[in-house]
């Protein structure tokens, strides 16, 4: 280990945008990023191709080439210490470039290599640095998420008025929020495997819940719906927690207002997307159901904000469930 | 008239600032302000006194004295150009004292100024410039509301969850937004020369409505409920209309939420001030009764954010209405 310097967290910081590129198509794999720097320039970059392989190392070390040797290496994860059929493990191809150092953003929870690769590079001769990049682990987030619980990573989105309301008292929705928000709202779907609405919302409003923007038609997310009925063109789940069973590293959960409360009850939301429009409804449909608070005590604490941003007349804002 | 030049709007934006240190001790006169500045300097200012004496020019003549002369003055309301029993008018003063410019911000809507002041400063040689000021205009929101629909400026409170709840569904409401925003309420309490709850809220938390900052204890507001009911220790409307009753210029209306609809339906709400914390209360009780809302296009387009802060974990924004 070394000392830290700030443009290792700069460089790793770049990786982790880099990263996005790979999200969601990299699933099952988690999606990485390298960059590969000699003398201060780049001279390799890679993400986690469609499917999860290529590896980023991979795509990275192969633009490379000879530049590869003595430069540093920055990768968001940990390089994988496994072999697979479908190629040999990154550390090796890392072990086999030997770069000077390998500065790593976060340990692969996977067991297979699960530190394992720091060991190995050091093993190798090679400096492996742990640096602990908190861009690397939110560009990972659907990976850990699902490596420590089990589970996709849970985004609600809410989209509603100044006092918290979805609709009209008679059920009009159209339109709350503007031009500019339903396009975000598109591009946060490209972002996610999974899309869910609760039953209600599906049998009132037949959503197509799928990417309308042009060149991401193609990254639509798997549908999914919370009910207790049979429901045609699309896949159903019967309860917040089964989610487990959604084969997605990032569930976009789009509402209603049941639905919506059932995730927050059973605390399985991590990041909260509101959309609010300047405008006042009153008595209309509220955003959320229930959520059993026995105390407003408990309320507290829990959602911090972590992105705000202007849409047209709109605001959004984003927060992380705090753990 | 003159060009307006960048620095003179810059130097009546201070002036409006100053202002409202007059704000709403000045009331029934307008809260003016006042600055004298030769040569760059500031050799003069005034602000409206409390009961509305001195006004602001003859505060800052005062201060200025043989400086005054060949100096520019500027005022964010045009100068009274009525003589009363508590003295000359200011347009007197600033023709006696002969600076070489008064730059104003706004004409007077008093029907024994409106452009006289202005008219009898050129007809004394001094050039008078009437340059539209939103700092001014904003700074005499209350005065400028009296004068033009003869009622208070109202400013409609509400503090609540990211969803729109101020209380849980039992009524427990203390406490939703934290110790900073409840600060921030009393010092906009103390810019209110009149507040008002409805009924509702008067007999159910019996509130104080007082400011409790110290040093501003004496800056409590007169204490008004929207009811149909005798009360004690309050004075009372029965209909949000009856506003034009309240001897105020600025009406601080604190909620519940229905009085609070029943001014927004009224069309009477010309800023809305919401505070909000980070946290979600689903079934909890609402920030508004009905608006009678007959379509959510009536909705919009109706307030303009015009500030936003952070106060501790909660936010605090402010909208204006379009008119
Ligand atoms: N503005 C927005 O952002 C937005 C977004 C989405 C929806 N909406 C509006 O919201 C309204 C629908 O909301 P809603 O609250 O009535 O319906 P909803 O939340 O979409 O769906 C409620 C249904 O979800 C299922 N469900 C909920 N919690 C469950 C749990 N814990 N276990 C199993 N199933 C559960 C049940 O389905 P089954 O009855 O099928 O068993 C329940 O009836 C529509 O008007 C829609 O337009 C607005
Ligand atoms: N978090 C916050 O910012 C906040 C602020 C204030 C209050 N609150 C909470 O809000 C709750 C009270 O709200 P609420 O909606 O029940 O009561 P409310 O709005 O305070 O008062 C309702 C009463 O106001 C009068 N009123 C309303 N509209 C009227 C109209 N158009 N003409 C004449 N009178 C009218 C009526 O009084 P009469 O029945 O007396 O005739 C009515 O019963 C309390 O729990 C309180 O704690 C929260």
């Amino acid at each position: 280990m070394t000392i830290k310097t700030p443009s290792d967290a700069r460089w790793l910081a770049a990786a982790a945008r880099l990263a996005l590129r790979g999200r969601p198509a990299s699933s099952p794999n988690p999606a990485v990023g390298c960059l590969i720097v000699r003398n201060g320039r780049v001279v390799g970059r890679g993400w986690t191709q469609p499917g999860g392989r290529p590896h980023a190392e991979a795509m990275a070390l192969e633009m490379a080439g000879d530049a590869a040797t003595g430069a540093d290496v920055y990768a968001t994860l940990e390089p994988c210490a496994h072999q697979s059929p479908r190629g040999p493990a990154c550390t090796d191809r890392l072990i086999e470039a030997r770069p000077a150092r390998v500065v790593i953003g976060q340990v692969d929870p996977d067991p297979r290599t699960a530190g394992q690769g720091i060991e190995r590079l050091h093993a190798a001769g090679i400096e492996a640095v742990l640096l602990g990049c908190p861009h690397s682990a939110a560009s990972l987030a659907g990976y850990l998420t699902r490596a420590a619980f089990g589970r996709p990573h849970v985004t609600l989105k809410l989209a509603m008025s100044l006092d918290g309301c979805i609709a009209l008292a008679d059920g009009t929705s159209q339109w709350i929020t503007g031009e500019a928000a339903r396009a975000h709202v598109h591009s946060r779907r490209a972002l996610a495997d999974a899309i869910l609405v609760g039953g209600g919302t599906w049998r009132a409003d037949s959503p197509r819940l799928d990417v309308r923007l042009p060149g991401l038609e193609d990254r639509s997310p798997a549908r999914w719906v919370l009910t207790s009925q049979p429901i045609e063109s699309a896949q159903t789940i019967a309860a917040p927690a089964d989610i487990a069973a959604i084969p997605a590293q990032y569930l976009y959960v789009e509402g209603g207002a049941q639905a919506a409360a059932s995730f927050l009850e059973a605390d399985l939301v991590e990041r909260l997307e509101i959309y609010r429009a300047p405008i006042l409804i009153g008595d209309g449909l509220r955003a959320l159901g229930g959520l059993n608070l026995a105390e407003l005590a408990h309320a507290h604490g829990r959602w911090q904000p972590v992105e705000t941003r202007q849409l047209g007349a709109d605001t959004f804002e984003a927060f992380a469930r705090t753990r």
